[in-house]
């Protein structure tokens, strides 16, 4: 074996190294609790399983994207979506989201993303800001699938969340709206749906 | 409003709303639990957590496989890949694996699928296939890095599912060395590892 190649072998051994730092540091999101529960569960959701749940839901709903996606970058975008939980906690989107909390998922984000070797850290926030920023058709179709499960875990599961946070069903609808960003067809379904729960009384406060 | 555009959105209602069923279906791998614990936490990891880590760690290490791999195919391989176990459950792989159980996976893994639109069942089971047989570079990889993390729960906790199902070193290292098969660099890093606590002793069982 050469000098060179000697070298090259430290330094894939110590990037793998760091790789798995970075792969036992993101088990903390199987602690970071949500609002919702999975249907027929009686706990709340962890962040880990949401994350998985939402890239299996986009997978399966893309061909309902209003606009040409590249459902590939979509999955890693919500598969990263929520690092910053690890530091900054779950916020639930009926309360108003305040510039310190973005601020500080952003900060955990970085802090997650810099265990990574080379230029990862570069490459996945830029990914993590374009979902933030929601100013894509990526971005603007993986933050409409974020909004799908915690509607079903409602809709399937006694509105637990909406009646747990007393949520009216114009919050409902205001506050999801945006899924109509990513697909028009999806919200039109889902916007019935949540409708006729609160219209017929069913959604008791 | 047509006819024909009429129909045609009803038709995309109903394929929305098979696939929200399938979206609602897939919750109760958030039931199916592992034998092992996450770093940290005292309970056992649930498959369907454990799905979104083998993904993230997958996109994290796709540079250290030895064959050329397509991680988008890996990664979509291992969104899918215990789907089975809603059904059939999780087994350790210290067990053999029987024919009944790679079978009732099978089943399993059909009947969730089945719940989708159109002709994603035969698209999404021929993935699934591939990654069970293991022949291909992207289902080799993909198989390497899903015994990943159950090392590093070991490495990192005491060593507590070898201790407890009575796992001596070389099963250890004889059932994981298909990880050499994804990524030879990784193994030979997770091998000095093992052995290194198996041979000062620290594995008492």
């Amino acid at each position: 074996m050469t000098q060179k190649s000697l070298r090259e072998n430290s330094d894939v051994q110590s990037e793998i190294e760091q790789t798995l730092s970075f792969i036992i540091e993101i088990e903390k999101l199987k602690n970071v609790f949500r609002k919702t529960k999975p249907v027929g569960l009686e706990r709340y959701e962890n962040s880990a399983e949401h994350s998985w749940h939402v890239c299996l839901s986009a997978l399966m709903l893309k061909d309902f994207a209003d606009e040409d996606i590249d459902v590939n970058r979509v999955i890693k975008m919500l598969l990263i979506h929520d690092l910053g939980e690890i530091d900054a906690g779950d916020t639930i989107i009926y309360q108003s989201e305040t510039k310190e909390n973005k601020l500080a998922e952003e900060e955990g984000v970085k802090r997650v993303l810099s265990l990574l070797p080379g230029n990862k850290l570069d490459e996945y926030l830029a990914l993590w800001l374009e979902f933030e920023a929601g100013e894509t058709p990526d971005s603007r179709f993986a933050r409409a699938i974020d909004r799908v499960p915690p509607l079903l875990h409602n809709l399937n599961g006694d509105f637990h969340s909406w009646r747990k946070h007393d949520i009216s069903k114009e919050s409902v609808l205001g506050l999801n709206s945006r899924i109509a960003e990513g697909s028009e067809a999806l919200w039109k379904l889902l916007e019935n749906k949540i409708s006729n729960e609160f219209d017929q009384g069913n959604v008791r406060r």
